[in-house]
């Protein structure tokens, strides 16, 4: 996905949200801002993919702030919050007795609930004591874009590359699923933390590779993926996987600027650019699949 | 008022804002956004007033689109709005039998709600269908800062400047009250178009010139008042002055970086750079005097 001039003010939002995360020094705030700004300046080009700019801005201004990752509290925050929901996730995704399919949906259905945890994104941040409501509202309410039936075909060697702290928990009730239909998972993390994003400790804290059968980073701390920065054994299982799961719209934006597939998107539709370049309205609970070839 | 690091993002927001307001061609608006960054990138200090970056980046986004006045169309619709509550708020103003003073206090409440039209700053538009609530609502609250007891004892010498479009309509409630009182008003309004503030246009078409004394402008589209571009005629008024009325967050940002006084603020706190530099909280109606010696 290429830049859109929206993305800029937003992008700058999350700069001063996580400085003020980070720190309550006024003059270190004002250069961490001043850096965003002159970071952006430098690599904004019409046409050019929105994660590579993003990627540049945060990746400066964490090392302006001298912070590696100024996000670990609302991380902690987040996977806490996942924790108290995991339950009632689980119980609407077993309840009954469905076909696998009907279950697969679901599951898939659940992570991509798990897509609203999402800190610091202009105008969709759901405070963790309303995501109970929300869950159910929306677990009832079903997928916007649903393609789970195509991609129920298509479970048997999956690449699933992970978005947020908390929604990763969600995405266990995925892996179960293609665990019990007989499919395998190569589950993917950042390589270090970038905003909310889950990393490998976040899979280590609450067992995540027991129940995966190979864990593989993106190789740095870029948004979502970035190629040149990836290890080769990442490209290895895009090729070789029968369908990629990506979550989120950091891996969105970043994966749909390859020709990978076939792939399945599931992502709540939280900004107008992605929105847009999806075809599809703000607020949107999807689970697209393409290049389906 | 000196630049916050929370203004950078907000101003960005705004440009993009009226970007949109000016074209649909998506190479313009990215230009348009990017000479915004490159404007705040160049401008941007830590201890600068506010006014001074805000200045510079909208009068180079204005260039770059080609246009004058982008926010000409919701400035007339500010205008109609204005039209349409105008009686609402006069009834409630001159309703009983109440003194002089609280006539004044009334107005002046009156004229600070005026200043909730304002287009363009994040999360306080208000929707023109739900300002007559909105209205009758904050009237009824009355004002978090009132020092309008002080300032009716200054009432021989007003020179009072302007904000926004349809606001000014409210402003007129004011005037009528000082008149009454035998007081003489200096109406000060933008030399020139600048995001949804009042120029002569809107004086004249609204025959404003014949409820005040003498008509002066800023001499410039600066935000606000920029002392380097206005005329000596303005400066002696500002001197001369039994009280000087300042309406609305720009007037504040840039009136404030001077040693005027007696002044008092009329204004909303929408932003929190601007709530927070006069200790209130944001969401706050205030007429508060200052430099009262």
């Amino acid at each position: 996905m290429k830049i859109n001039p929206r993305c800029a003010h937003c992008l700058l939002t999350r700069v001063h949200y996580e400085a003020r995360l980070s720190t309550d020094d006024e003059q270190l705030l004002h250069k961490a801002v001043m850096t965003g700004i002159d970071e952006l300046n430098r690599t904004y080009k019409p046409g050019k993919p929105a994660g590579e700019i993003s990627t540049a801005v945060h990746q400066k201004v964490y090392e302006v702030l001298g912070d590696e990752d100024p996000y670990l509290e609302l991380k902690k925050l987040s996977n806490k919050t996942a924790e108290d929901i995991f339950p009632v996730a689980q119980k609407r995704v077993y309840e009954d007795d469905v076909s696998d399919k009907e279950l697969f949906r679901r599951s898939v259905l659940a992570s991509v609930i798990g897509n609203t945890f999402d800190f610091g994104v202009v105008g969709f941040d759901v405070a963790p004591e309303i995501f109970d409501e929300t869950f159910k509202q929306t677990f009832e309410n079903g997928l916007d874009v649903d393609d789970t039936s195509s991609m129920f075909e298509m479970l048997d060697n999956v690449v699933y590359v992970a978005d947020n702290c908390g929604e990763i928990l969600l995405d266990t009730i995925v892996f179960d699923i293609i665990k019990k239909l007989g499919g395998k998972i190569t589950l993917v993390v950042r390589g270090a933390p970038i905003l909310n994003d889950a990393t490998l400790d976040d899979v280590y804290d609450y067992g995540i590779d027991k129940k995966v059968d190979r864990l593989l980073t993106t190789g740095s701390n870029a948004i979502g993926v970035n190629f040149e920065e990836a290890p080769n054994e990442l490209f290895e299982a895009f090729d070789n996987a029968s369908l990629i799961i990506s979550k989120g719209m950091a891996n969105y934006e970043t994966l749909s600027e390859y020709n990978l597939g076939p792939i399945a998107y599931l992502l709540k539709t939280k900004c107008e650019s992605v929105a847009s370049d999806l075809g599809l309205d703000t607020g949107c609970t999807i689970a697209k699949l393409v290049n389906e070839q």
